[in-house]
């Protein structure tokens, strides 16, 4: 077994055409047998979302030498969850997500599918790296965010990463300075609704908003890393648990 | 302002009209001023998912003295999102999420709509408790649910909880021992997929599964507390950063 090459799964949030999974995955081929199942169209925002009422299908829609793409009707951690139960003969040396068209920064990791799918990878032991590039244009320049994937999965490849913990890479627009390991911003999305009216002069809402930055004086966080033209890496750990908290809440008399 | 009645928010996954948010609104009455603002429809296994391409509508289906509820089409964080920004005039004293139909102990906390829309209040600096009962069935007994809900919501809303903290609350089927606070246990879902046919003869895949426990030895988790009778509290950051990674993430030449 060892003398196979390493099995890469590539998946996303903005489905199987956008440029940002293209542009990954023409960056990675050369690294290893490549296996991209993704989105059948755009699932931002979807975060560990499950399809637990709808059945999944995938269909395959391209071979060639250590390069096959599946495209599936789920979530992104559908789509993980499905490669890695039926669709994969072995387990995976490294799982990518992205490029992402859009920053992943800030509070913004519990939204994304694009963290979610690399969270799910996590969930399977499997060394996972979510990417995303602080453009949303769909024609953006992915050369950078690319250079930046294809260093981070040799690394990955290399060392792996301790159990538990995923990657949440953002690469902010143009060139950068270099590559900042950083924690998550404090702050949340304000404002966040358009008021409009439909066709029948109800109210509908929008999202929109902007990210208020509790954190500003901080130049430890990923969102001063890309104001500053850095890229920002943020290890994410999938325990949630707060255990500093729990000898306190045991005191609670219930 | 302070002689007003706490403001308590209540939202799930099930939809408003689960017998699960039901029994919760008829727990908490007597504590304040009751919004309900919940999907209109079943939203399991959501995460923190938000609704980026169509829009929100809400509409109010109750009101009373203290008393108001909203249905909306979006998910449990757009539930709480949309109520927040949109829909209430003071900052809420206290969200609850629930109760679910169904365990949300363990991995689970990432898949679960009802401990998103918590994670969501948290986002808010609300203090904010999941609630979820280990029976799937529409017409579960919620009664001692119930009663733990009220308990730890009326222990909330004198001490609050820690900035960025909230609570994942799991209660077990029928009679209880009591409560014990708790990590949360590690392991992931296995064998995920039933494999069918449709109508055409094409395969489909539906969510199934059951949970892997990779700390059975472990009685400080919550599988273990309702494994042997007891209702489980888990602590729950939002700030997802494995900060103690970061000094040997600095080391790598990238």
């Amino acid at each position: 077994m060892s003398n196979r090459k390493p099995l890469i799964l590539i998946t996303n949030d903005d489905g199987y055409q956008a440029k940002g999974i293209i542009s990954l995955a023409e960056a990675i081929k050369g690294l290893g047998e490549v296996i991209i199942f993704a989105p059948d169209s755009p699932r931002s925002g979807m975060s560990s979302a499950i399809s637990t009422i709808h059945p999944l299908r995938a269909r395959l829609y391209h071979k060639e030498e250590n390069f096959t793409a599946y495209v599936c009707n789920g979530t992104p951690v559908d789509c993980v969850k499905l490669a890695l139960n039926e669709f994969t003969d072995r387990k995976p040396d490294l799982l990518l997500s992205g490029i992402n068209h859009g920053s992943n920064a800030g509070i913004s990791v519990l939204y994304s599918g694009t963290v979610g799918a690399a969270i799910e990878g996590c969930v399977f032991n499997v060394p996972s790296v979510g990417l995303s590039l602080c453009d949303f244009t769909p024609n953006a320049d992915f050369s950078t965010a690319a250079d930046v994937a294809r260093k981070i999965a040799e690394r990955v490849l290399e060392n792996g990463l301790p159990k538990g913990i995923c990657l949440n890479v953002n690469v902010p627009a143009g060139e950068i300075k270099g590559i900042k390991m950083t924690s998550q911003t404090q702050g949340k999305w304000v404002n966040e609704y358009h008021r409009s009216k439909d066709g029948s002069g109800r109210d509908v809402f929008w999202m929109t908003g902007n990210f208020e930055n509790w954190d500003a004086e901080n130049d430890n966080n990923d969102e001063w890393a890309l104001a500053n033209g850095y890229a920002a890496v943020v290890p994410v750990k999938i325990d949630m648990t707060a255990y500093d908290l729990i000898p306190e809440l045991k005191e609670w008399t219930l």
